[in-house]
């Protein structure tokens, strides 16, 4: 265990309070008023007429299947609990500017019956205890136990500072409680740790609220304890009469328990798992200051987002393992790029650059939210994707529900409190890393700073950041300069600045008076993106992007698949704002060849060339395909 | 049942003996002559080594287990009678030109076996009789009891050939007895048919030697009941017990038996099922004279080799359901393409050919015997694929042995009745299909005629055929002109004969007398071969071909991964004759470009394109691949 009072000490920059970030106007607030007003109502029907909720009725007998089928005739998991974790810390978040009773009573509700349902020692799993009680704490490989109750954590945590109520942060700590007499190298415990990581960035969550150090060391206990030989996976299989060797995923790297945490270098596995691990191991890096575990952390995003990032940011192509395969294996139109794991780099990446300000984590962040991580929802804000492949023949369509409903509470949560993603502080430094129009109020220091962005971002890149603290109060702003961008001009009062950034940031030290205005311009020209040529898949292809916006042809816009088209030498495209493009957004056009099948007739194979006659195309913000008539879409596009 | 006198009688062009066809140097020599010295013997190696003749000793007690371990740690399948069925078959093929004590004491060591397991009713299926007697006849949807049958029959049949020893056929007679007696459509049968073809081909080629009508008609029954509704397959489900809704493949397409034979017009489901359907759908239309069968075999084979067929002649791309996914879907990474797949449709367009003199049908045996099929055998006849992909980063190796050894017994039957393949004949009438040096007799009506191919086909093209008819006689010789092939001459005694094919067949009708030369020279320059561009995989793309043969790139013969070549607009390749490469090959060569990744460095993405710098390459024959140093494969080159 390490000492928690090691130097040097990691000094944090703090994320702003999401509810203190207002959005007004423009992108995100059609995004935010969406979730609040529809996914997360929808969510909670979905769950109670699915029966995810029915497994809370502690009082009536155990359910006799293992596997209940849902309503919907979709098959039940074991970690559904985590579903409603999550559902209530995305309902929390939206309370937080919103006081709403009736959701506070489901979620009231729904507390209630845990508290009732817990055993006496803390246990809780609801799953566990209404239909499986014999396996509790058999079976940390496969089952998911402490994966669900991470979520439940973090729902609790979100809830008390939504409410102030204590009732479910405490029905989580005597659960903690039990884990802690359960699970650690003391004689005695089990020296176990769930391989679908979670609870471990809970726990950072739920020592920040309490500040006991328990809950830390447990969070650390489990990191640290990852990986290390033997295995407690191999001898927990033994113990249920199983052979180790028979474990279907073959080798723990699944679970990124191959080796011990530090050791790691290239990021493999389960893409969730290995992004929610990486998170811990991020926030304990801050609480501990732990620079082994920050090394291996620096590593890790870098081969991540390096090797192994789909232009989209969408994460492990394979859906044989929901994760990663070889470096540079990124498939479009087999790819898995789960939500859930676009989702989860924005936590990991966020709370890298809560330890250093650099941009090369929260460019992945911008990057993920306006594309990987939003593509998993859809316009209305009750359809979604769990896969989110970047080229389809139509037959991907989003669903209204699914047999493992991850996703849909991941990118609730994740949007749901998107303000805090805005801006970090600490004491003399006030850091802006996303652009949209927004009012919020930062605590700089002891001082309280408004800010206020009015801007078209991202169909547009000029924005005008209001900074009005409450007294004049000197610190410095810095202001991150995309790494998308070419072009940047920032100006404080009319007064241009330097604007060579540092890491991916420029930094204004000055004295901040009410009404101070900083402009920003960032050039948002159209982009064409090759891979490098490692990335087989997009050889000869061409991936089109304005300012943090990837783009895609979907074939309900062009006159053909986009299979078929081929952008020319030096192609001309022009951006256009559609206001009638679901809610509104910036278009691309251009001249494109396009293949002709019907010269072919019943022709497979030929030394003819394809003959390609001239057209048009349209292409749209990848986020927003699949919102409209099915057909094909392609993100890479063929290009001579 | 259909009336089998019916007319039109459809006349049947045989297929020579192929025990006559006797390869004479050149490239079929070595391969028939690497299975006969090497596959043969080291297959009935595996299958003892790998504990699959053990099943066979009836008189011990049965083995407890449903799944046993093969020594090597494969699980064991409840199919494998199949497996030393096949093997029965090839090495009976082998032994009719060569002799072999011991080969043959192997054989009759395995009849006797099977013939004292044997039931008293005549019940014949190794796994079912030792291990899991209650299921007999419980599950043809799953369990293959049927298709284990018609290749421990298809066995019999040829072992009967080859040596006069009717023990084994007698045995399978009583067993099909069995069959007859339990299935159909009279009060008391069960009207069920195995959802794996393969008995109805088999019990063709039994009616061929015992020429009873109720062998015959056993076939057509399960031809005509199949995809018949309510589906057999549903009620034996609710008799086990089951909702056939849990049908893991859904529905019956996966083995075409969703609508009845006759109304099938897409080629679906699982791709070696369709193909052992197709071929005897085929022979029951001329041995029944069948015209609605042999108009849905046309249709079928026209949506197989129109939209489904890789250039390699590798069919059903898809591992899910070992089978077929939506027309036009050809990935080549991910391509399945079953080694026996693209075996049996050298069975299926044979046998098409014996009914239509049409190089449509013989064109893709040519195919598959030269590319798609000989892939899946490795060059020293002891490795094997079962999946033949068309472009690989360097994981895909062959294996010694397989959990699922279906295709080293069916590469092995087919190459060793090769000779089958090259002719066919009826009174007056006498085809060529395939070239390549080897002398055979064939009759035609009631004469023998000696035909001589010396030739370097397929390295070269050029063929100097001598046909010498035991006394001088007047037929037609029907020269098959490949479809590949766009410039042929022909002459007979140096007199050139008109070339223009018809249905790709030039027809010389005259008195042939001994040593009469027909000299063929096939123009064979290197082709490259563009895709319909619904294979939207391929765009952009070209294979290369010369004469029949299917070239790759292979890393081990360059500099580079193949993904990181591109050929130029106007690429000159040259062909070479390399004696050193896997006991000589005509390799292709030509210059290139090649994308340089060094000089990427860490970048994953970027507006500058990649820089190519000039390569030259090395293209190998496709079915060469994968017997020397690991790395990357790719018959679809980008192209500028």
């Amino acid at each position: 265990m390490t000492d928690l009072s090691t130097p040097p000490r990691i000094e944090r920059f703090v994320p702003a309070d999401h509810a203190s970030v207002d959005f007004t106007g423009g992108f995100w607030e059609s995004w935010t008023e969406t979730v609040r007003k529809v996914t997360v109502p929808t969510q909670h029907k979905r769950l109670d007429e699915e029966g995810f909720l029915e497994v809370l009725n502690f009082h009536l007998p155990p359910a006799p299947l293992a596997r209940p089928i849902q309503p919907s005739g979709l098959s039940m998991q074991h970690f559904f609990d985590s579903d409603f974790g999550k559902w209530i810390e995305a309902a929390s978040y939206t309370l937080r500017a919103h006081p709403n009773a009736d959701l506070e009573a489901k979620i009231d509700q729904i507390v209630e019956q845990l508290a009732q349902g817990q055993m006496d020692d803390g246990y809780l799993n609801s799953w566990f205890i209404r239909r499986e009680p014999d396996k509790r704490w058999t079976n940390l490989r496969d089952l998911h136990e402490m994966y669900s109750m991470g979520h439940l954590l973090e729902g609790a945590v979100a809830y008390f500072e939504a409410t102030g109520k204590r009732r479910f942060l405490d029905v989580m700590i005597k659960a903690v409680d039990h884990i802690i007499a359960t699970f650690g190298t003391e004689p005695g415990k089990l020296r176990g740790y769930d391989a679908h990581e979670e609870i471990e960035l809970a726990l950072v969550k739920l020592y920040r609220v309490t500040q006991d150090e328990r809950h830390l060391q447990l969070a650390q206990y489990f990191v640290n304890e990852r990986g290390q030989a033997p295995s407690y996976y191999d001898n927990e299989a033994r113990l249920r009469g199983e052979d180790p060797k028979d474990y279907v995923y073959k080798d723990y790297s699944y679970s990124q328990a191959h080796v011990p945490v530090r050791e790691q270098g290239e990021v493999v596995g389960h893409a969730v798992r290995a992004m929610y691990l990486f998170s811990a191991m991020a926030d304990l890096a801050v609480e501990t200051s732990d620079l082994t575990l920050l090394a291996a952390c620096n590593r890790l995003f870098d081969n991540l987002t390096q090797r192994q990032l789909y232009v989209t940011g969408g994460l492990g192509p394979s859906g044989t393992n929901e994760g990663f395969t070889r470096e540079y294996d990124l498939p479009n139109q087999t790819a898995y790029a789960e939500t859930c794991a676009a989702v989860a780099l924005a936590f990991w990446g966020h709370r890298m650059a809560q330890i250093e300000l650099d941009s090369r984590f929260t460019d992945q962040v911008e990057l993920v939210l306006f594309n990987g991580a939003l593509s998993g929802i859809s316009r209305d804000g009750e359809h979604y994707f769990y896969e989110n492949v970047l080229e389809s023949h139509g037959d991907n369509r989003r669903w209204k529900w699914h047999y493992c409903p991850c996703c849909p509470t991941n990118i609730a949560r994740l949007l749901a409190s998107l303000g805090s993603y805005f801006y970090t502080s600490k004491p003399g430094e006030l850091a802006v890393h996303l652009y949209g129009a927004n009012t919020a109020t930062v605590a700089v220091g002891g001082h309280k700073v408004v800010l206020q962005q009015d801007t078209r971002y991202p169909w547009e890149g000029d924005i005008a950041l209001t900074v009005t603290p409450e007294k004049p109060a000197a610190f410095t702003l810095h202001l991150r300069v995309p790494g998308w961008c070419e072009a940047a001009t920032i100006s404080v009062n009319g007064a241009n600045v330097q604007t060579t950034p540092i890491k991916g940031y420029v930094s204004i030290l000055r004295e901040w008076a009410a009404g101070d205005i900083v402009r920003v311009h960032f050039d948002m020209p159209v982009q064409m993106l090759h891979a490098n040529p490692l990335v087989t898949e997009d050889a000869g292809r061409v991936a089109l992007k304005r300012g943090p916006m990837v783009y895609c042809v979907e074939e309900v816009d062009n006159v053909a698949a986009p299979q078929l088209l081929k952008l020319p030498v030096d192609p001309q495209i022009s951006a256009r704002f559609d206001p009638d493009l679901l809610g509104g957004a910036t278009v691309l056009e251009g001249a494109a060849s396009q293949a002709m099948p019907a010269e072919w007739g019943t022709t497979l194979y030929r030394a003819v060339p394809p003959r390609y006659n001239p057209t048009r195309f349209i292409a749209i913000p990848y986020h927003l395909w699949a919102n409209r008539a099915p057909g094909g879409m392609q993100v890479w596009l063929r290009k001579e």
